[in-house]
């Protein structure tokens, strides 16, 4: 048995939400999910489990060691409990919808992970997101991020962000032009996603690969700064079509980013976290955090293993992290003297409400402090009268 | 390896919400909690995992067998899903916020069971339910009864539901009465929940009771029926003290109810699935459902394991369940056809967004139907101009 102190620990990187906090997440959850849905996004909610095999399909080995594994009583199939919910809303795209036309959905539910994904970060994020399917360009691309500044302005933080801009394009169209086997691709992306600039030049020396590729390769990790960088880049890139494609989508998402004043940083040669993406990647990043506050970009083969690749095109971002700048409004609320029993009372008290007023009833006996209630004003008999004062 | 269509497959009693069924469930959801704000109820998010320990204290065994196990790799301990929410909103009150006043608090998260309660039923309810802590009486039992009655009426199930209506107080209060060991009381609360005629009639034959006490405890398990069933229990146990106050209780309760034009069934025995409650319980059924929709009642000893027992009262419900009679109005939308890279389309665009249009853009060389998107008019230019028009 535990004693009592350790009965209240919660266990690292897991929350509880009180009160005042829940209500700003609350507020912040109703408005965007109004704002994908004016821009034609239908909420969905995917289930909180699956078989581990439906789950982790598509998704990559990432997820499967962030992902919590039980025991289905009733099969003893393996379940899992989603670390993300991008796949699932990729599965239901292209199994549950099958629609011809793009399909635009959204959603807000709890993700859990094994490990936090920083020191100190969450394991249990409130997952808010958005994904597209079903087009191929700059121009979904380009609705999803203005969505997601639109969500940053909704938070509050479309100022302090940094929006960190990259293309998974660029390191598959210098993948194309080299005659490296899987394994190889493999280990060069892991030396990419660690930057690990030693690692990288012995690989590369050890090769016999082109020379203007060998050159790219080398040089791509590095590529990173202003909108300036894309320029750089065509003289670096040129002779790879797969790439220059990639900096064509990249020109366009950074001029309209740019015009609306969102502070760009680019990484050209970024692949960390983006496991399952295919094209553009964005991460957008509060001062003073490890973590971004929310991340995402193209994936086009993620429905595949469902029998229906679609291109996609989303973000996600955790709610709770996402809402920590935001303030709930104080409550306001009239405290009401009187029984559920008397009709008269719950009459006035019903009319109240339907105003929009919030009254809590004060309970005979108990300590119906007004402050810790919330209330400013009571409702109280006069005569055979119901009216409101201010409480001193 | 699964093949393709067993990877689209669920595990049974566990669901995905599509868009038509989400939007009328995220419908009833706010419509919910705003109810309960200005019945002054604050919103929390408990955490979906806790240590087990935490996680099953006051709950009882019930909870131990529905809750999934799994292991915090950070420090090695087992850790459980959440069951259900009541006993966590419990702990919030009893540590966390620690106030003097009563605590209204109301909350709407995802709970997973290992098993579904009937055979057809989910595992992963959508629990929406609201507690209220710090108040032993009838006034804070009809207050939580009649936020029961006023979600019921969101849900547009207040006519067809049919309220079960018991108390626990009745069989503690025979059970005062008779000197019986630990295990013998649980024996017969086993009895009672199974409503095991023939062995509780060999459990009294086989024990030295008071005959009164062994009478009522005979008969008390088919005191069930319309509101006079109260006044045949006053019959039957009006020499114990414990079950006249119950009864009491009971008559408030069923006089508001009654006069509210709720129908009523009276199960003066009922034990069944109330592991964690000592008064007044209840259960609302709809018509063809095995299990209740909503259910609830008082259990004022759970916080003690968090070192502060407040008496409680409250109810929760599964939001799928209370919604799937409910529909979400159908989608209408305009089809806007330009890009998000001219300023004058993206300006007339934000103002009928801003107006509340939901304007869904046509993307370049995707198949823009409107039947699919949901849209019954379209913006297109017309000279120098953004006009709308029917789609026919």
């Amino acid at each position: 048995m535990m004693n009592q102190e350790e009965q209240w620990l919660l266990p690292d990187g897991v929350e509880e939400v009180l009160p005042g906090r829940a209500r700003a997440i609350e507020q912040l959850r109703r408005q965007t999910l109004d704002l994908y849905q004016r821009w034609g996004y239908e909420l969905v909610f995917p289930p909180l489990i699956e078989f581990l095999e439906s789950l982790l399909n598509g998704a990559g080995r990432d997820l499967e060691r962030e992902t919590f594994k039980i025991t289905d009583q009733l099969t003893g199939r393996l379940m899992g409990v989603r670390a993300d919910i991008t796949p699932q809303v990729a599965r239901m795209d292209a199994h549950s919808l099958r629609r011809s036309a793009p399909s635009r959905l959204c959603y807000c539910s709890s993700a859990l992970r094994t490990r936090p994904a920083v020191a100190g970060a969450t394991r249990l994020p409130y997952q808010l997101g958005v994904e597209l399917f079903g087009h191929a360009g700059s121009d979904s691309d380009l609705e999803v991020m203005s969505l997601l500044l639109d969500t940053l302005a909704l938070a509050g933080v479309a100022d302090q962000v940094v929006l960190d801009l990259g293309h998974v394009g660029l390191f598959r169209g210098l993948l194309d032009a080299c005659d490296l086997s899987d394994a190889e691709q493999s280990q060069l992306e892991d030396i990419y996603v660690r930057k690990a600039r030693v690692e990288l030049d012995t690989f590369l020396a050890e090769r016999d690969l082109p020379a203007p590729a060998a050159r790219a390769l080398a040089a791509l990790p590095w590529l990173a700064g202003g909108v300036d960088v894309i320029d750089q880049a065509r003289t670096l890139l040129g002779d790879f079509p797969g790439a220059v494609a990639a900096l064509d989508e990249l020109a366009v998402l950074a001029g309209v980013l740019d015009a609306r004043g969102v502070k760009l940083h680019l990484d050209l040669g970024e692949l960390r976290g983006y496991h399952y993406h295919t094209g553009c990647v964005f991460a957008a990043y509060l001062p003073g955090e490890s973590e971004p506050v929310a991340k995402g970009g193209r994936y086009d083969h993620i429905g595949e293993v469902f029998g229906r690749a679609r291109p996609a095109t989303g973000f996600s971002a955790d709610l709770k992290m996402l809402a920590a700048r935001t303030d709930a409004a104080a409550l306001s609320g009239i405290l009401a003297e009187g029984s559920l029993q008397d009709a008269a009372f719950v009459a006035r008290v019903n009319e109240l409400r339907g105003s929009g007023e919030r009254v809590v009833l004060a309970l005979t006996g108990a300590d119906n402090d007004p402050q810790e209630l919330g209330c400013q004003r009571k409702l109280v008999s006069e005569g055979s009268d119901w009216v409101i004062k201010d409480i001193d």
